[in-house]
């Protein structure tokens, strides 16, 4: 992940969020919001006086931690990006047959679905209307090439069925696992793994008995 | 289909599109052009004004069709509604085993998808901001109700895995099929087929060999 190239000026910042937090106004509260609203409203009706109602703050309170609402998307995406690229980059260096680092990259994508649920919300709602944007969506294709590369790997290692072409297989095993977002919803500890097995269980041997 | 609840007023109006149609400006074209905006911007983003733009036409002219936005959203939420409740309702009437009948679903439900692609899009991106908005959800959770019963009744009959909570695995059916929408953009006319069979493949069987 960290030879990915990251051209954002609030790169910097964003690695340190704790010594800019401060009590109840930290950053990770104020981005967790802000993926709420961007999620609800949409980047664009969300404004930054608004987000600044929600906290209860200053719009001049928020520009102690970020730039601005650009910036704040880019930490937004780029935590749900991170956390993808991480388990993509622990699939494609690990030994072992590409279905198994493929069901690996099943699992721990779930995992990273549920753990930042709004984040990979609202990157997957990206349309690619801005720079920041444009860069979300650059590094989506760059993952889905990964799962594309696997899925081709595993097709011709033999273990995964040949009749579908890979393209389609790789998109809709993953449309399988980011069709979580629309209706998961944490409600206690053990969900992720079990919801990390269900995904698993259907995505690689189907639903039917 | 016909037995649900139809209580928008525009309904009449609706039905008979093709005496309401004007060359170049008929409701069919309204209705493409308003989801593809709703979708791109969000309903609230757009405005009758740039409807008008982007058909070339006044806006008295689109209320010729329709009287106002609303009634624009509620006929393409119900375009794609309907088409989903057609399939549904061959599914529910149909005789033999639950499963092939939850095949069914999943098949007509690809080919309402890949036919009626902006209006699903619309659909699926609603969040329940108004009474047309809300009306949609429900009949969306009816839908999903019908899924779940046949899942259910699939599981009981032993076609369907025992080892995952039938809830999940409708709603993870369903997002699989509803996932098209991020991805399918139609090139051929066999595209359609082809797709229903590599998700009923996958979905069923799992992409392991």
């Amino acid at each position: 992940m960290t030879a990915l190239p990251n051209t954002q000026q609030g790169a910097t910042r964003a690695a340190q969020p704790k010594r800019r937090g401060r009590p109840g106004y930290d950053l990770e509260s104020l981005l967790q919001i802000a993926a709420k609203l961007f999620y609800e409203r949409g980047y664009d009706g969300t404004s930054m006086e608004e987000l600044g109602r929600k906290l209860g703050i200053t719009k001049s309170a928020i520009y102690y931690h970020v730039r601005g609402k650009e910036e704040l998307l880019k930490l937004c995406v780029d935590r749900a990006l991170d956390g993808l690229f991480a388990v993509a980059g622990e699939a494609e260096r690990a030994e072992g047959r590409a279905i198994d680092r493929l069901e690996h990259l099943v699992r721990g994508s779930v995992g990273v679905l549920t753990e930042q649920l709004p984040f990979v919300t609202v990157l997957l709602r990206v349309r690619g209307n801005s720079k920041v944007e444009r860069a979300a969506l650059a590094r989506r294709r760059e993952f889905d090439h990964i799962v594309a590369d696997l899925v081709q790997q595993a097709e011709a290692e033999g273990d995964i069925r040949p009749d579908v072409d890979p393209a389609i297989t790789a998109r809709l095993l993953f449309g399988l696992v980011n069709s979580l977002i629309d209706w998961y919803r944490p409600r206690v500890a053990s969900d992720s793994a079990a919801l990390a097995d269900a995904v698993a269980k259907i995505a690689f041997d189907g639903i039917r008995v």
